[in-house]
């Protein structure tokens, strides 16, 4: 008797001779009559379940197991049977049936379908439907593929600090960390808490993004990464925004923007391609189920260069087309969701890069390109999603630099070590940043971010 | 003329025929009389670097190459000799030195050997010493390797939250995230900050471990990791013990006690193994200037099996011994460190498995023996460090884990989901955690935890 995962008999050999076989796994449905049930088993390893045909002659405890609640948990052994004419190609025929344990009948996740919006408030829940099983799945052989194509490029891991005493480009409103008391707080002069007597003697937050302090390690590895939780206490109720969320940050010494749209575009190439041969099964039922255009949108990313436009160029496509902005379109705006959509969707029907944005509305840190007006920083443009990546070279003359951290008002003492790097041996560097919950929103299309995190953090929202 | 690599000069091919190549990389030293300079220059792909060969006759800037301080960059051309009677394989004779960035001369990595400590207070610059290289390229390496062997045995890769309104096991003292004004600070009737008002309108915490949340993915998954940030906000100034550090926790369903052991002593072998193979270099240099034994040790550790024996094996073992504890031993307590210490490197002399500890000193989720004396837990202990892998069957018995936990004192209302667990068919399972920073002392032969974290977090300090 073996103990077999239903992932294998869909994927590798179902031939076990004469021999039986048991399947460990939770009910999913169950259909009985007097003499005969069939009960769908999912067993964990696979999106689709094994059906299991039970007899009331040959099972002491038919009529307990037909009673069961769907999600109790089941042993069966038996033998698999080729089934070539029904819809699944094989089936169980149960010739003992352990109950490892039975499930309350109240079980939430009865057969019909449930609202996301339902489904997130039982997280713990969700990851035995179909629809976050493929996801959740997906979360994870995308997270492997990322890391599997940077190392197999010699990119080196560096896992940055969560708790920073910097708020790096004042990308955001930050989260304070902290252990001083809740009742009887040590306060200064100002009224203010005394963050000398806090667990770290100064103020300290959760980080907004890892990329300054992986650049040091690109000085000294030339190719790295982070990719690491990252947070935003931001009062934003968008499908898009998140309190804490992945990032993924790669950096490369020697390397000028046009290496960054070459890394990101292959990286975004690789991942999906990774995900149609590892996780067929489950973009099938998600293009099926959620987005009936999810597969061709993966097929165009792998197959199909990514389009370049400059900003500049972006704005003139923005400025001469028929499209009814609600954001008035102009030379040195931002672009917002609308137009990047408008970009990536009607003009280039796939993945765009837009480079060279206006300074004034980029980071202090993005490299000034010679027309002293724009930056050395890219965006991709997907659609569906819009913004997926940003990057730029970073400004490594350690003059230019300083004086635009004047410019910016950023305090200087704070980045004497971000200073230093051009100070000891200044070298062109370059990297991007991609949102991991923005990219598993692209690739399973799910509409909400909530949707792709095991646990999502919202404001006025924190379960489990 | 072609852009190389250092590490492909030492691993790959050196043929190149009568082309130029090119290297850009930072000086690390200068040897120079008048008509002929010894340039090392480290290009951050390899731990050694490239010696290049800079003659007066040929270079216009010769005077200008041999003054620059350590750590400048610059780009290389020249041919590739191959010098097999020399201590370096090969060295590049260059046609053409560019300076990419001069450094100022006072780099505080000069040629001299430097303290850990003080090589703390730069973490920014310290990736560029060898023994810096060799400990974050290996932190990369490892990391990769455990995500490899999971993900190869299709363990699903689950993100747990950093920010959490629970305090999990009651494991340890925990940060406080929070948004609440600071000077400002609404106040409840009881004169405690209000947590109502804070941004997810309760009290939150940073995570100490992700393993109560992964539960239920393993239940849908069957087999299951994190792999993240975990903290304690602990006054402890141990080697040991950092205020933020990363943990691998596998779990899986369907798993009784054993299955931890031959999982996690597969993993750490896998991982060894993999180091092995790709970090070689780096592990030579340890070995050579950090820990002579390094290397024995690993081999030693891919090549044995591993000891298992248990919690009242061990205490016989120490009760006997002629050692000299500072803790007494007696049936009950926990094992302390010199105990550890003593079962791994003085008895077994290689990682030992310990298991069946008594229920009271272990966490309320590990599954009572049916002694009703011990539970179903387990610890690695390895030399030089002690304890490096917990796990334990988990208890799947609703009533049994309700009982506990109230004898262990735990609300019920906050663990709700967990016992649904229970409720909605009931499933053995297993899992163990990994202290990544533990890992990585042991096969990097570091001593102190704060060595082998980029950025290292400890009470009292907080830099970059």
């Amino acid at each position: 008797m073996t103990d077999v995962l239903v992932k294998d008999l869909y994927t590798k050999s179902r031939d076990f001779g004469e021999d039986a076989i048991s399947v460990s796994g939770w009910i999913r449905t169950t259909r009985s009559s007097k003499k005969i049930a069939f009960i769908e088993v999912n067993d964990g390893s696979y999106i689709k379940n094994v059906q299991v045909i039970a007899k009331r002659d040959n099972l002491a405890n038919f009529e307990e197991v037909i009673k069961l609640p769907i999600s109790s948990t089941l042993k069966v052994t038996g033998k698999l049977v080729e089934t070539p004419d029904a819809q699944q190609p094989f089936e169980l025929h149960a010739e003992e049936i352990n109950i490892e344990g039975a499930s309350d009948p109240d079980y939430p996740l009865q057969k019909k379908a449930h609202s996301l919006e339902y489904l997130r408030t039982i997280a713990h829940l969700r990851p035995k439907t179909n629809t976050f099983y493929a996801v959740f799945k997906i979360r994870s052989l995308a997270a492997f593929a990322i890391h599997e194509y940077l190392q197999k490029d010699d990119f080196v891991y560096v896992n940055t600090p969560i708790i920073t005493s910097s708020d790096t480009e004042g990308a955001g409103e930050m989260f304070r960390v902290t252990t001083l008391d809740d009742q009887d707080t040590p306060k200064d002069e100002n009224g203010k808490n005394d963050y000398s007597k806090d667990f770290f003697g100064e103020e300290t937050n959760l980080t907004v993004s890892g990329q300054l302090q992986v650049e040091p390690f690109a000085l000294a590895f030339r190719n790295v990464y982070t990719f690491g939780p990252t947070f935003r206490a931001e009062d934003s109720h968008t499908k898009r925004h998140a309190a804490e969320f992945w990032m993924i940050e790669p950096e490369m010494a020697f390397a000028e923007l046009p290496e960054v749209l070459d890394s990101s575009e292959g990286l975004l190439k690789y991942v999906v391609n990774y995900l149609l041969d590892h996780a067929a099964a489950d973009l099938q039922f998600l293009n099926d189920n959620v987005d009936n255009n999810l597969l061709e949108l993966l097929h165009k990313t792998v197959d199909e260069d990514f389009a370049r436009i400059t900003y500049t160029e972006a704005i003139d496509l923005l400025e001469k087309s028929d499209a009814d902005f609600k954001f008035p379109v102009k030379w040195g705006i931002d672009l917002n969701s609308e137009h990047e959509q408008y970009l990536a969707e009607q003009v280039f029907k796939r993945p765009v890069f837009v480079t060279d944005y206006p300074r004034n509305i980029k980071a202090f840190y993005m490299r000034d390109n010679t027309d002293k007006k724009t930056v050395a920083a890219v965006d991709l443009l997907v659609p569906r999603i819009g913004e997926l990546i940003g990057g730029s070279q970073r400004e490594e003359r350690e003059d230019v630099l300083q004086a635009k951290m004047d410019e910016f008002g950023l305090p200087q003492a704070e980045y004497d070590w971000y200073l230093d790097l051009r100070k000891y041996g200044a070298t062109k560097h370059s990297g991007y940043g991609i949102g991991f919950e923005r990219l598993l929103m692209y690739v399973t299309g799910m509409d909400n971010i909530r949707d792709v995190i095991p646990y999502p953090r919202i404001q006025g929202s924190i379960n489990f």
